[in-house]
């Protein structure tokens, strides 16, 4: 069960242009365009009279007319006009759904439209601000559950193993996080204090010693996770502008459902130092593309063994907190959603 | 649910030679040999004794000899010899169907054989008459229900929205069609009179004005339709010879179901004009193979989205009216059946 | 339903290493791996964390640390480190399998794990006897129910529809089978007398004139057979030796439940003539594991059959007799057990 009066990314926004275009969002299919004027409009992907798929249709004006016997709608998802007839039948319409545009993608409501709430977003304003590079976005299509992306995103002690020669070594678990929850949040931190940079860092931040790193993973239900990465010379002032690299690193990532078992990972990074460093863009862009794809992997096999044995209970850890405190959220956000 | 108490199409006639050949049909798997007299036999494709398919056997004589064991059967589907016994065990059998080979195909019944009724057939003398010439025969396997390449067949408007680069046009919806119900038929006519001709028919009758047009669907139940065309100058006596091309053009359509969601499209054109003209033969033969190509995409698409949805219903608009009509017949038949 | 306690292959001895192996056996999953002395250790699949398979994770010593967030397994499959935390949680373990080294291959113990009893394993003592030679170890991924495989070994009067261009001809069906049943074994034996060798055996044996030939096959359950071939000069002294080959031959086979449609298929040949006759090694091992090919596209095309009507039954033969025992004794053996 999913929650539907929440926002989820539907596309990143230059995957729409005019050209009608489909993505199964919580089950559902969708089709979405852009009009004259440029704004995106998403529909059911079902025409309301004998179900062809619209997006197999053309976009005419700022209308989308199906490809089989031209029924014609207009951007509320309204049928406007039947071929061959004086007017369309009563009820010939199709659902459309509230779309918001912001910082590269495009943000679906997969509920009631009239509750649709921009304050609902999470604010990831790094990503178009001048001081924070952004990378290109990214998607991959992943067998799995999105809760186990949330889990995977809000448990960085697993660093250690999956990307040993990347961004993980053994100093991760020597030191505990700290799990905050609020009302619709959950932030988990960690601060590894004067240990060695793992391989990534050492060769972004050109570190010879030891460093003083933080992991901070901040969730916004129902899958909306930064992933803010510190690393700084041990013992240097946090703000301390010691000529030294100090390493600002985020992972802005939105595992959209498309069914119960797969999902539309949508993610990207911005960095906050060393904005015209090309060998950073490499390094960074590349090395975490990397460190996804080693995600997926182990995401994917996750899924396969749940799909065995599906209800499957787990022993819990200690790490467990953040990622259960967020399962949490998402649970009581539904309960609530069901009832009202 | 299917109509079993009626005649589908089986094979091509050439599809089968002396070696077994397997379909599944009505979701029953059967084999298909001819005997040494050339006449088809057909049986249910699974030994009555470890269930290997027969199709995977050897034919000797008029009989159809297990790959597994050596069950060997006669042309009605009895047991009569097991190999390493006196004789073949009490019920050591498989089903045999009644065939009708006719027009280049093999007509199989898949009800009651004792209910078998030749004149449940449609006719479609123009398969073989001297004045008519026929194309190859096609088969397509599609990924969807067969009532929904019914619907297409029977439903022309779709050639403005689907097939507008061939034998589609703006001007098939300004006309309303006719649809007449009968017992064991529904026909609907449609003439476009003093417009443009589509581009094929543009192209095969050399038009230089507009054209007067029809569109004359027959349908009989289960699965046959007839979509005749007929395509002449505008305002010419529909019976005169006046030295330009009359266009008179056929498909004939048996669409068999697999299962509930797949379909073998049993499908041959005939034309009853320039039946000497091999550019003829080549601007009708291709172009309405792509015509039903570009079918598919639509079926198989709708197929996708009734799957997601099974049962879902539709709004109807004016051109379902022959459709529709079909349906119904098949309905009644099948309640009737049920009853009976 | 499988019979749980018991032994089945699980891997040949020469797929483990000291890097985790997965199988799914009986529907589990199972990882495989050596300890540092080279003692093989079989687990449960799927840490007792997240799920993620431990064959994904790292062997260190002799523990298996899974490759998520670090759980430590010993050979037993108790948990024994959390990274993160003093000490695991109460329940962290994952099931161990007891193991069987021998005759090249690892045979595993589903059931409970005080139950596993050596003495329940076939006496397969040709696998390493010096005066039988032993081919290579052999698995086929079969999609079929293993008891089809069981039945296929133990009525070998289908080679002659089969395997008539190798073991199989016109000769077999001749002669009658006797069968005998014992607690826990069924033996089915046929002395083909006098009668011309298949195409394999006068190959191998350069038989000019008629042989004596058996066919000797001793199924122990749940799945493991051995199927014995004797072929001589007919009329010759069954111990004589008259400077004439005198084949003995043999298939080990142990087809292991993947799922109740999946089978891993275990074979290795043995032979007790012309040991150091390399053409003999070709003839034999090419041309039996050609057969096994040939059985393979039977079984499967059976399975799928099933898979259309679960449950449907069929007539019996005379030539079912062993198979059925077969099937009776493993039917026994699961009804004991779920009554225990």
């Amino acid at each position: 069960m999913f929650l539907t009066n929440s926002w989820y990314v539907a596309t990143s926004s230059h995957e729409i242009e005019r050209k009608p275009f489909a993505r199964t969002i919580l089950n559902q299919p969708v089709v979405l365009f852009r009009q004259e004027n440029g704004s995106a409009v998403a529909l059911e992907d079902r025409c309301c009279h004998r179900h062809l798929p619209l997006s197999l249709g053309e976009v005419s004006g700022d209308h989308l007319i199906c490809g089989y016997h031209g029924l014609r709608y207009d951007g509320a998802g309204t049928c406007v006009e039947v071929p061959g007839q004086e007017s369309p039948p009563p009820g010939a319409k199709v659902r459309c759904y509230p779309l918001l545009e912001k910082w590269g993608w495009i943000f679906i409501w997969m509920g009631e439209p009239d509750r649709a709430d921009e304050s609902l977003l999470p604010n990831w304003w790094w990503a178009e601000h001048p001081e924070w590079k952004r990378s290109d976005m990214h998607l991959l299509e992943v067998d799995c559950d999105y809760q186990l992306i949330n889990d995977n995103l809000l448990d960085v002690s697993h660093l250690t193993y999956v990307h040993k020669g990347s961004i993980g070594n053994d100093a991760i678990v020597e030191f505990s996080p700290e799990t905050e929850r609020q009302d619709r949040m959950v932030r988990m931190t960690r601060w590894i204090l004067d240990r060695p940079p793992p391989p990534m860092y050492k060769a972004a931040g050109r570190f010879s010693g030891n460093v003083d790193r933080a992991q901070i993973v901040e969730f916004v239900p129902p899958c909306f996770t930064v992933n803010y990465a510190i690393c700084k010379e041990a013992g240097s002032d946090l703000d301390a502008d010691n000529g030294r690299i100090r390493i600002d690193h985020m992972a802005l990532s939105a595992p959209t459902p498309e069914t119960e078992r797969t999902s539309h990972y949508f993610f990207s990074f911005v960095r906050g130092y060393a904005l015209d460093d090309r060998e950073i863009d490499r390094v960074f862009e590349d090395g975490f593309l990397d460190v996804f794809h080693e995600d997926v992997v182990v995401l994917e096999a996750q899924q396969r063994n749940y799909d065995r044995n599906p209800g499957i209970s787990g022993v819990n850890i200690a790490v467990d907190a953040a990622p259960m405190a967020a399962r949490k959220l998402i649970e009581d956000l539904i309960a609530a959603e069901v009832q009202s």
